[in-house]
């Protein structure tokens, strides 16, 4: 569970991270970055920053912000109804993202899953992306990945995402992000 | 048609658009950005610059580079087989663009079509996107846009891209570009 003062300060950062990839927000956008840790609380390791840009029935466009050696965890998109699972394409903009998918798995691999969680890593056919290159993901494929160590930002371009839907290796993840509320002596402290 | 020599000229002032607006291209993507006039001859007012990133069945992504004043003429993108037609939307990264729907008409639009070509510009709802700003345009609805006095660069976030199947206010107009072919005198000339 994230407290309100850690989503501020991981939306302060993230806002960094857009600038110096040039990218620009809307006001609103930038006020609203999601701050995603996957229910762990460790968001320092595992965890994503997220601007939607759009996310219709058809079509979905984020920018997902890394810090340094923060990880997105192992997992699939399932087949929903008759469609196929989602399907995306990771766009590097800036830093360094190394992907894990389904494959021959890398000799040396360059992330290391945290600690702790090393069990819920399965796949480890690496694909290092640089700033202007992709790779697709397939549907209902697992797949994971790990910023370098000065951070990451990432264009995600797929089909509709429903985040919840989303199936994590680690049981003990969840997608929806968990608030805890500030109570009002915390607020006098401040 | 367009020659060589303009393809090269304006893939070239295409690189520098997107060098401004911090978008970084791999050599291959750089080095084919396509080049559109749509067959009519006159890239300055009517033409588009692009590098598609992704185009599946079901997803695509571009980044559209625009000239000063560059229009993109009157279109819509029609059902195919039993698909609806193709749903995109736009977001300006940078400079500004000008995009006209079915609506309203805005009393005084600040674009102006390519002159001689007015009659094929039908629609005047207008929707100005400055950087960070974007719309989403509904399927098999017209719709046109136009750069600002700085040109700009947009991204595109659509479902699957079939440009030769776009229906074009202007029955000129040949979405798949020609190129002339240079003759071996005209190398010489060089």
């Amino acid at each position: 569970m994230l407290t309100r003062e850690q989503q501020f300060m991981a939306q302060e950062r993230a806002r960094s991270y857009l600038a110096r990839a040039g990218i620009v927000l809307t006001p609103r956008e930038s006020q609203d970055i999601e701050v995603a840790d996957f229910g762990l609380g460790e968001l320092a390791t595992t965890g994503l920053e997220l601007v939607v840009y759009v996310n219709t029935e058809r079509v979905c466009a984020k920018e997902l912000v890394m810090f340094p050696r923060q990880t997105c965890p192992e997992h699939r998109h399932p087949p929903i109804d008759d469609e196929p699972g989602k399907e995306e394409t990771f766009r590097c903009r800036w830093g360094l993202v190394s992907l894990y998918v389904e494959g021959e798995p890398t000799a040396h691999p360059v992330a290391r899953p945290p600690v702790g969680h090393e069990q819920t890593y399965t796949v480890w056919h690496e694909i290092v992306l640089h700033p202007g290159e992709q790779h697709t993901i397939a549907p209902n494929t697992l797949h994971w990945f790990q910023a370098g160590d000065v951070g990451a930002v990432i264009s995600e371009f797929s089909t509709r995402s429903r985040d919840e839907c989303d199936i994590f290796t680690d049981a003990h993840i969840r997608r929806a992000p968990l608030l805890q509320e500030t109570s009002p002596s915390e607020h006098s402290d401040a």
